[in-house]
């Protein structure tokens, strides 16, 4: 069992960096033995089915996901602190994936038009993420560091379009500076909706110089 | 002569039609023969390969784009009005798409990782489609619309982000409000930079309107 286990994390492990690289859709039974020197019935005997393979890498992905970006950023102070680490963690990231691409963002392309199981995960995984943030944001106005004028989902909604216009900028385009332009899209969105509280100014000061450092 | 171009024309109107569902990489000479009922070499005498016919679904695609978002836009007056018309159809542009899909959008995942001319040209367009965006943000500041504290690029790059969410989120997630979500979002961009002008406390008193109704 313990051994079985095992290997079911190295297929896994191997197809998370095939779906990296040529998206869920690039994943295959066939393909998977050929990389991991299995044979298919090997691999057949941990995934009943491509379909199966493809949702244990997205529950994969979001494991890595929340270990690597929600987890450490909610041991952070809630309201601000704790937004603040969760948008950097999330672009730091995205960032480290320039070379291999977010299944979360390839995959919403790959699979916005073909209803089903695989993309019903990973709409579930975005969806938490989002509500995670959500509520991040909301925090923040509880605890008094945004204005009570702050709409929550709309500024979840804008900052999550700054983290794909760099995935987009960064590795399409491949636009040097995309981080710093996520970076203070934040800041100037934080902007909007800062309370006057010393967490406040301190950011709205960092923002003005970062805006100066923009212009030049 | 005229009848070729007919035929070249016809082959890259359903091959749009294929590369908004499938994607461009999706396209093929087979497949194509069999959706216009031609032979594939009838299909191949206008294409010589995949990659030229993919180009020309690109170059294809660019054409209509400028025809409904860029040009139409030029006609409104310089400055925030013709900044706000550019926005405003490329939203409608993308929302008319949600049941096809943007090829800039879905084009820009698939090939991000793939390097060639299939790659280069479309990163042209959208390239092109960037700087007449930047060059009217310019000329909303130059006209006195927009604050010179504005930074073009910047600004640029966070609508971008609104329209990349708006694709995401209505196509992949089908959150209905999107659209309202972007529109917006544009105008709390703007509300940065608004300088006080007429033009600009009339958008900032629209502004705090659609931020009230966003609140509900």
């Amino acid at each position: 069992m313990q051994k079985g286990l095992q290997t079911r994390a190295t297929i896994i492990e191997a197809a998370l960096g095939l779906a990296a690289n040529k998206g869920l859709e690039g994943l295959s039974i066939g393909l998977l033995a050929e990389v991991t020197g299995m044979s298919k019935s090997g691999v057949f005997a941990h995934f009943g089915s491509r379909e199966e393979l493809q949702i244990s890498v997205i529950r994969d992905y979001h494991v890595k996901f929340e270990e690597e970006v929600f987890l450490p950023a909610i041991r952070e102070a809630r309201g601000l602190p704790r937004l603040r680490a969760m948008f950097e963690r999330w672009v730091r990231r995205v960032s480290f994936e320039i070379d291999s691409g977010c299944i979360y963002i390839s995959g919403a392309v790959e699979f916005d038009d073909r209803p089903g199981p695989v993309r019903d995960a990973l709409a579930t995984m975005v969806q938490t993420w989002q509500d995670a943030l959500t509520r991040s944001i909301q925090l923040a106005i509880d605890e008094g560091h945004l204005t009570d004028e702050t709409p929550p989902e709309q500024l979840m909604f804008e900052i999550h379009g700054l983290i794909l216009a760099l995935h987009h900028d960064a590795r399409f385009l491949r636009n040097p500076g995309s981080v710093e332009r996520a970076r203070l899209g934040f800041e100037r969105l934080l902007a909007h909706s800062l309370a006057a509280t010393d967490i406040g100014s301190d950011a709205a000061s960092s923002r003005s110089k970062e805006a100066r450092l923009a212009r030049r």
